[in-house]
């Protein structure tokens, strides 16, 4: 590979691209970006039309699996929206499945396990994932870093309570009452399967980072379904541990879980450089929780999407008053994103033009 | 009817029963009940055996407009945990089905509404309740007051905006996507819908409240997806309503949602005596959002009862303490119960004892 002075990738000690330009790093680390960065949650996915025609015939899991599809995936909605950053196409599940648990993503149900996990020999026999269980995924994160010139690549991992909550519970959940019964009622076999899936989770993302993507996002898609105590005794410390084993890398980490206002500062404290925020709580109500010193993403209601453009242009303006709000109270940087993933129904016409208008802002 | 000095029942100049030693009205009222009051919401449901068996025939709206049953279904928990409230058997959209609503509650799915209220027409179309068709709930209430001796009678009613989204979206939904369009997209239709939504509640709180109820729960069980700005403006004027015309019975009277945490303060504005608070919010930072002067209501975690006995008895103490803290900062009261709906595979052992419990706190 030949490096020139105008080439910046692979220029940067680590062997990582150095993008000093690129918005989104520039906001995460407190530097000026040139202009407002955004991005979204599952925007590589449903709503698109190519995206719809390339899962046509090939399973989620599939997918995720296939270098090749999970770049195209991935770039698409960069080249449709112009968004400032890319998010790595794939799944929560994915190093379980690499790990060798037996799961399979069901079509309209979500992830099913075959054999919950919910005793200590359960915990015990859990595989943990090796590096090149996920050689796919790391191809697929150096094909990208070579096609997506100056836009970074998000990496992407579920944090250990989330995963967790699949595992014990055999799939989705409303209430995770398996998963919560066994935090309480057996700590110690608790902390051995949350240890395990962070072991997992670091041996994932750690794989992700040595491929070269940018930064990295940590989803705790259900910690909003648990008080602050018990987040911060069963749970903080195995996603802290996730975050200080990535440190080195030296990308901002970001984390993110829906409905957690009531955890957006222990989230933070677990060792977040950004705090993701769902739409229920106002980005100047967010910083005085995560306090100063970290960025803040997000987070316009995605129903907004549905309500004509009048409505998308004065909301959007409102999360962009409530974000200069909270960088005078002392957030370092904003990232622009809606406040949970994009709905698959959503018109993606309307996401490039949020991007044209947060950019202009 | 004869009335004794023993026999408080219609005594009230109202004509409603006087139960000044009910802990329920007196924590709800500021006075010292002689023990904590407790009671849950879905206690009258799929947890209990004799439920499950008095609804094997009978579909869930049948069930509802039958008196005998829905006296027989709310009187079951009282009988069996000795809670300090019967509340009555009903479905959020039992008003709407008796106004002539084309509905059924579908087993798995939930209320499905033939024609989802989409436009301006469809509002103007949408049949107001009268009192005469909920003559069965009506003659419930009645029989129930004559059943419960010293017990009170929670009246039961969903506030306009989850009656919204119901027939907005169709059915139960995630995302409330064609609900929050509507809200924003077209005000002044929301607006009239809220409306004769707010109408239709008064309409059906009125009729409990003439029949006997000695309190009212105004569930907005969805109000939770929403920001609070937006609670603000598209919601609460019409909850608001609905408080101010029923204040002159003279009732406590509770208002609930899940996922409210940022909503609690103007819940309790609108009008509420009582706010019922999820697991997610401690009460004694629930206190600092409602502000003093109102009791409070909550808020076990559901999901807690499936952890043993002594992470139960655990974690009903913290409640407990944090309630006392809540207290000493300004709540005039406090009602036990979880901070959402008893999940239907409870095993209703664990809800007795932790009747007890809390009587003996």
């Amino acid at each position: 590979m030949t490096s020139t002075p105008t080439d910046t990738r692979r220029a940067h000690p680590s062997g990582r691209r150095h993008l000093p330009d690129a918005p989104l790093l520039a906001a995460a680390e407190g530097r000026r970006p040139r202009h407002r960065p955004v991005w979204f949650m599952r925007q590589a996915g449903r709503s698109l039309p190519e995206y719809r025609e390339l899962r046509a015939t090939t399973g989620m899991l599939e997918s995720c699996f296939n270098p090749d599809l999970v770049c195209e995936i991935t770039l698409q909605p960069v080249r449709r929206h112009r968004v400032d950053a890319a998010i790595l196409f794939s799944d929560i599940v994915v190093p379980l499945k690499a790990a060798g648990v037996d799961l399979d993503i069901v079509a309209g149900v979500g992830p099913v396990i075959a054999h919950p996990v919910r005793t200590a020999a359960d915990v015990r026999a859990l595989p943990r994932l090796v590096p090149e269980q996920v050689t796919p995924i790391s191809d697929a994160v150096r094909l990208l870093v070579d096609e997506l010139d100056q836009t970074p690549l998000i990496g992407f991992a579920g944090a250990p309570f989330t995963l967790a909550s699949y595992l014990v519970e055999g799939g989705p959940s409303r209430n995770h009452e398996h998963t919560k019964a066994l935090m309480h009622g057996e700590p110690e076999t608790w902390h051995a399967l949350l240890g395990a899936l962070a072991d997992t989770t670091i041996a994932f993302l750690q794989a992700q980072l040595a491929a070269g993507v940018d930064a990295i996002q940590l989803f705790d898609s259900w910690a909003g379904a648990l008080t602050e105590a018990d987040y911060r005794e069963f749970v903080m410390p195995h996603s802290e541990r996730v975050f200080a084993e990535v440190a080195n890398a030296g990308v901002p980490r970001i984390h993110f879980g829906v409905g957690t206002g009531e955890l957006l500062g222990a989230m933070g404290e677990a060792g977040a450089d950004v705090v993701g925020v769902d739409w229920r709580v106002p980005l100047d109500v967010a910083v005085g929780r995560v306090g100063p010193g970290k960025a803040l993403q997000g987070n316009l209601d995605p129903a907004t999407l549905f309500a004509g453009w009048d409505v998308v242009e004065r909301e959007v303006g409102k999360v962009l008053a409530a974000a200069d709000r909270a960088l005078e109270a002392g957030a370092i940087g904003h990232i622009f994103n809606l406040g949970h993933g994009v709905p698959p129904d959503t018109d993606p016409e309307v996401l490039t033009r949020v991007v044209d208008l947060v950019h202009r802002s």
